[in-house]
């Protein structure tokens, strides 16, 4: 794809994670696949895992707006899969235990088939750091399965609230010494490069059009003039002159 | 060297730096060297290394009690710097962009021979991360000239308060998703560990007898029964069964 390319270089690239590095609908659904199997409860773990990604935004708004205070991911993916698995009949299967170690399933994504060696390839001209909604815990699990060799882990732990709210961005952009002009967010999302490109950053947008499956409608084409378009993360280590590893 | 050992198996290892991992003294005095030589300065960059660092921790304690607002190391070391100079008769010699620069050698300080592959074989039966008084931005590129293969970095700026405060120590556990007693505080210093064993943290201790020179009195010897000794970090690394890379 092309590049608008017109900005100074990146000293810094972070990093949407869930959809935009790993395949989050793939991974949730293959934990309750098995969670299924086990009790013998006939589900479609992608319905089930749709629905329980469903709450994933409502869950994150009153901490955005200050009406909650700042819980970590992990609390609200655990208190959503309660929710869920009450709204689906499923309440009783499943004990506190096991509902504990069911929301663990988003430690356990696997990445899209390009990232390992890209992100590994772009580490080798830029800081890497993903900066996500996800905790401080997560972020080390899932980059120790799906192997993303970050410099540290920044996002919403870091600024104690959520994407896409600015001062993630903005805190993100200081916690490594950085104008915000001299860091890059990759998303595959729009709106999340809105919101950084609202804060100062540089923008790169990577389609993922398999992200919520076969029918998806959304983010399939980048929305704005992002500095940086690129098919794969792949492609965007070409365009960044990132070396081979 | 014998280690107590009676705990449960830390299932994470949070590391001081700053005389634990990296030579700090061989690497300001290099770096003071080099910027005294360039500007003709005939004096003893070891002896000016020293005084740089005895402001270190007089400028923190504001921030322990509570008077001053967090701010990051990368700060104080400059403010300390230009006291330093200023008081040695060098103020005038180094402007505002070479001061600048100066105070980064904190960035640029060699690891002790046995660490880089003694943290890499740690790396893997343990989550690992500093946990120092510098910041995210200072830890990231001292890693990275260090070879510092971290999960992710926490310390004082993630609890925004300066070891030995309770805080420093606490955040970073919560901030890994663990109890303190599932994680392993290293430290060469007694202090240090005096700090995190208060806060329920497992404890090892790696003497650096050469951390302040060839005349070094303190921290020579374990001062309470630390959950494991070891001579070097490679010595930790067998004690803990971590294989080879």
């Amino acid at each position: 794809m092309a590049s608008n390319g017109m900005r100074e270089r990146p000293q810094a690239l972070i990093f949407d994670v869930f959809g935009t590095l790993v395949d989050w609908r793939e991974g949730v659904a293959t934990c309750c696949r098995q969670a299924f199997a086990e009790k013998s409860i006939d589900r479609d773990p992608y319905h089930f895992a749709d629905r329980w990604r469903g709450e994933y935004q409502p869950a994150m708004q009153p901490i955005r707006e200050g009406e909650r205070d700042y819980v970590a991911l992990d609390q609200l993916h655990l208190e959503n899969l309660a929710r869920t698995l009450d709204e689906t009949g499923l309440a009783s299967a499943f004990d506190r235990t096991e509902l504990g170690e069911l929301a663990r399933a988003w430690e356990k994504l696997p990445p899209w088939p390009d990232v390992p060696d890209a992100l590994a390839r772009l580490r080798q001209n830029h800081l890497i750091a993903p900066c996500s909604n996800g905790s401080i815990a997560l972020m080390v699990r899932l980059a120790r399965y799906a192997g993303l060799p970050w410099d540290t882990v920044l996002g919403a732990e870091i600024a104690r609230s959520y994407k896409p709210d600015p001062e993630v961005y903005r805190k993100s952009v200081s916690a490594l010494g950085l104008r915000p002009a001299q860091v890059m967010m990759v998303a595959a999302h729009n709106d999340d490069l809105v919101a950084a490109r609202a804060a100062g950053l540089a923008t790169a947008f990577i389609p993922r059009p398999r992200e919520h499956g076969e029918d998806q409608k959304s983010d399939l084409l980048p929305l704005q003039d992002w500095d940086y378009l690129a098919a794969t993360l792949t492609d965007l280590a070409d365009q960044l002159n990132a070396p081979a590893v």
